[in-house]
């Protein structure tokens, strides 16, 4: 099963609102596939200029390594240099901490993965989960 | 005058509905700020993965250049070195083709830019601007 | 409201006349743009060759982030592969430490940034501050 | 012989007082030292966003080979393929057309150089050779 856009869009519009309902700062959001590749990305008015990078980098690291950025904050403060090796050899693409969120289908397969930046890493995460909750899939964060 | 999110979003609906409307093949379109920075992607189902960049790449360099997918072209055909030389001091991130559309302010200041890819170059342009017009701006293709 | 080249001239002259004041070793001061673009940039005679990437490095992140300089030093002081993760989504591109200083408008909205380097990290802000004051606009370090 | 952050100064403002004389477009200028790292840069009102990594990259690769703008865009266009693995070996870097100037002493020793864009690389070079020549140095376009 592959994201469509109309859930990627779903799911990020459902994340702003959720952002909005908790009165987070403005949030950025991105979807992709499970092949690590963009479907949909917004940023909110009022959001720093350099979010996509951040939200991609959240998502992208979980689709490539198959974990989620609580698993990856994990990994990085037990062994921070492995963390930064990783970000090497992925082109500088990844960020390890809460925010980027695995989507997975019901047989437990990786088919994408969501980013969420602009408030605190577990801010971000609560928002993100609200908008992939709105399209039926589960979350892995 | 900044793009809003808002603005964004439609331009890029609209570019899509356009692409529909013509038969293109499915589409890609992203917006950028007046500091080339993302406020906006969507790609559509079907797309090959890798059209991210591509759409970045041609709204990229028109705002880093201050000049349209169609003039650097032009300049690419003209002096394929120089084009080369610019993608590498942008980091590599400059398609220089038509569907890297400028976004104008009444001034005529470059308030962010447009990239489409997905069909020809040209449909690219045609859908690109019908988006950009169904918000009130102008575009420089 | 953007930053002229001509505020930006005289943020830098009067940066590095507050570093002979105070007796500072040999500054360097870059002014970026909302976009994280270069609008100017200085470097006194007897500073290290090096100093642009280290100016730029703590204005531009600055800019990406909308997080200053002492900011980014706390966070990076907290969560140290953060920070590192970040530099790399931004090509090398950050220095987290005090120096690099916020523009804002009187709506709070960022408008560019100050980066100094080349004496302690509290006294480049210092000599930074000042030349920010004198146009008039109000730095956040 | 050192270029002084004064005579970079005079080099940058009466270059612009050149283009502005000759009513071109916005431009900007760099000037290196003989290590080619920036002492002093400066972007025009108006100016495109992405001006300085293209001035730099005129400057620096008249530096790093030790041959100027003119002279690179020669090569380019004899041989494009060497000029653009130049870029790559200079880390895409290198911008090989006329506007990179190279400054020597009066013994022939390159001190460094002057990169201007903006108009027509011709115009860029009348601009920077009358901003050389205010300081009583000989520019080689």
């Amino acid at each position: 099963m592959a994201v469509s856009l109309r859930k990627a869009r779903t799911i990020i519009r459902k994340t702003l609102e959720k952002g909005r309902e908790m009165d987070l700062k403005p949030l950025s959001v991105v979807v992709l596939d499970a092949g690590g590749h963009v479907i949909a990305f917004e940023r909110e008015d009022g959001a720093a200029p350099g979010r996509f990078p951040i939200a991609h980098g959240k998502a992208y690291g979980s689709v490539m390594l198959g974990m989620a950025g609580t698993a990856q904050m994990q990994r990085a403060e037990a062994q921070a240099y492995f963390m930064a090796a990783v970000n090497g050899v992925y082109g500088g693409q990844v960020v390890p901490v809460p925010g980027g969120i695995l989507l997975r289908d019901r047989k437990g397969a990786v088919i994408g993965a969501v980013g969420v930046t602009g408030d605190t890493s577990d801010n971000d995460v609560v928002a993100g989960m609200a908008g992939i909750e709105s399209v039926g899939l589960t979350g892995e964060s």
